[in-house]
């Protein structure tokens, strides 16, 4: 079945339906999730997914599936699948792209009437983003049990509405004996969102893991005071400190190869033209693909910025937020992607990828990979995130095959046709 | 008349009855320019005036005066006051002390029945603080056509309420004919906000002046992206190069003698943990008494942050949001005043004034100075902002000296008792 292709035209044109769904007017999209536009894309979806036949199912994180039945009806699924929230002026593709190139696939085997010998199933889930409820990957972390059910139900967004609420606001509070769960792999097709494969003039992405990352609130404390009066030597300025920090962070991924660090939050208290900073507290994100270097950057990082608030007579406090650590996908899905993309001759590269994705907590309930196409400048979270139309085309089509292999495509022989 | 004092008590007492309008939990005051507090102390205030016989008048502006007439009705006032608004969550003696300590000068000369031969004016003016309409002293900047009355009229707080409809809605609209217009000298006793009398150890600051500012604002533009993908050669974080400006600026005043500089406010876009920043904004506050001097320190500045901004490959721009030259005040005013402190026997030093008061524009209608007294801590525009009662008790019979000479007291032979 080699010659099985996804249909470009279909494909882009779904992705254009979705895109008109909370536009914004500079070409990105802002729809957070369970907000009214991630509400009106949730209702459109499910019409798509009725449309090719499949059976719906919501769960009680809101999650939604459409399942094709396989020939073995009691067979694990093969899941694909991404989220459709965004960024506040995000892109189009972020998401969008995994879920909507998961129905395209089962469109193209509805039309060449394809029985597979396990199930699929397709999903969307909620607030991957982790722009209206944080932590992001809430949804996918509930079904892979990172988080209690609890936990998820009483997340705040910035007015105040739980996550339950929202969800029974738009109406997507479903049942948890939905939730996917008899489940052998997990695919994802996915924008890099990064730069690498623009860079190395590859199409196809072939991720090996996620990229564990610690997530630090840094505070420090000074004294606040009016600008005009308070001598340079009387003062204890907490931005002075802060700021030598900030570059500290930067220079320590010279130290440690492969390391990347952002300093990406910043908060200044009272924030005021002419008054001294008592406090300054920002967010440090810290990277790397091996735990233990992460690990051992961390523990600098921490030396350093002591080292810092010890010289400026200020008070400092670390606090770690979050953490993860390195998650690798499995080499059965990663063989498959690599394999397709050799079948359909396209160039590939293995790599890590940078940021979280809900494959991250799929990998702890099933067989796990995921496919990236290049994000032009690597630009991602920002209305001008753009993957051209025919690495989104060449994306679908690997994702399609590797579908065929691990779902177990039925020959027309096999099926009796 | 050296023996003439204030009462300590009666001043203590009337501060303590403004301290309670608009009182904070913590102690501090909390009485924005033209809200329902600023009318009640308003309305006590005059009760006060009137109460010392003084004939009340308020202005275009807001700014209320009570007058006590001289021998010589036509000579021009001797004019002392302050403002009775505070900071957000401010202290209880700034700007209020100036104003009630005048009202105590004129009380005492009552109770002694003591002429001058020139009128005496009280004033209260308007928004001083510039706390909810901006820019700072708007009214005094009024009287001395530093800013037009269409231009304070049209500024508005944050609900959007222009100056002109807080005054009608607190009642004090008043004419223009009643501005303050023959004037000889100005007088503000005032808290000194600052470090320096304390640490000196001395008691009355002889003030020479008030130090030129200039407010600057800094906005450095990289580029927005997703923290996890990115490679740490391929980003223009936009807070890597402002941290190195921040401390450049920091470092400019260990380059020039006298210079005070301050980064108070930095705002970072989209300040998002896992996003690089695309863009830091912030404030400097740059002021030397020496006006070339801080020309040339903001042209260094300039200098120093564009090779930063070239170094990191982002783009700077910088503006100028408001400076002001240095004021030096009237040599008769200091004379007058340390020549006061050295009759009393208090301890004196010579210092300029870091921030801005409504004696600044003052000074180019009158010949104008200021006493200050020690700010325990340096410590003000905080609810901890504290002077000690002994201090605003010799700064009041400091003031009351000042008055006695500059209004030229008439002995009782002169006025025939």
């Amino acid at each position: 079945m080699d010659q099985l292709k996804i249909s470009r035209k279909r494909l882009l044109e779904t992705i254009a339906v979705s895109a008109a769904i909370g536009a914004t007017a500079n070409g990105g999209l802002h729809r957070l999730a369970l907000t009214e536009e991630d509400r009106k894309m949730r209702e459109q979806f499910i019409t798509w997914l009725k449309e090719a036949n499949l059976e719906v199912r919501i769960d009680d994180f809101g999650n939604i599936y459409g399942r094709r039945e396989g020939r073995n009806a009691d067979g694990p699924a093969i899941a694909l699948g991404s989220h459709l929230d965004t960024q506040p002026c995000g892109g189009k593709y972020d998401g969008v792209l995994g879920v909507l190139a998961a129905l395209e696939v089962v469109r193209v085997l509805n039309d060449n009437q394809i029985e597979t010998e396990l199930p699929i199933e397709i999903i969307n889930f909620t607030n991957e983003e982790g722009a209206r409820f944080t932590p992001p990957m809430l949804a996918s972390g509930g079904l892979a049990n990172e988080f209690t059910k609890d936990y998820i139900y009483s997340r705040k967004d910035e007015n105040g509405i739980t996550f339950k609420e929202a969800l029974e606001n738009i109406g997507f509070l479903g049942e948890e004996k939905n939730r996917i769960r008899h489940v052998k792999h997990f695919i994802e097709l996915h924008i890099e969102q990064g730069p690498i494969l623009e860079k190395e003039n590859k199409t196809i992405g072939i991720v090996k893991g996620i990229q564990g990352n610690n997530w630090v609130t840094v505070k420090v404390i000074g004294q606040t005071n009016h600008a005009g009066p308070t001598p340079m030597e009387h003062r204890k300025d907490a931005l002075v400190p802060a700021a030598k920090m900030i570059i500290k962070i930067n220079e320590l991924t010279k130290e440690i190869d492969g390391l990347k660090t952002t300093v990406g939050k910043v908060y200044v208290k009272p924030n005021v033209t002419n008054v001294i900073p008592g406090e300054v507290e920002f967010s440090v994100d810290i990277r790397h693909e091996d735990n233990e270097l992460r690990m051992y950057a961390l523990e600098r990082m921490k030396e350093q910025l002591s080292t810092i608030a010890l010289l400026h007579d200020v008070e400092m406090d670390m606090t770690t937020d979050w953490h993860s650590d390195t998650v690798e996908f499995s080499p059965a899905v990663i063989q498959s992607i690599k394999n397709a993309a050799d079948k359909l001759n396209y160039s590939s590269m293995e790599l890590f990828s940078g940021p979280g994705h809900d494959a991250k907590y799929m990998a702890s309930i099933a067989e796990t990979g995921m496919i990236f196409i290049p994000s032009i400048n690597g630009i991602s979270h920002n209305e001008e995130e753009l993957s051209l139309d025919s690495d989104i085309e060449k994306g679908a089509n690997v994702l399609l095959q590797v579908v065929l292999d691990l779902a177990k495509a039925l020959s027309k022989k096999q099926i009796g046709a």
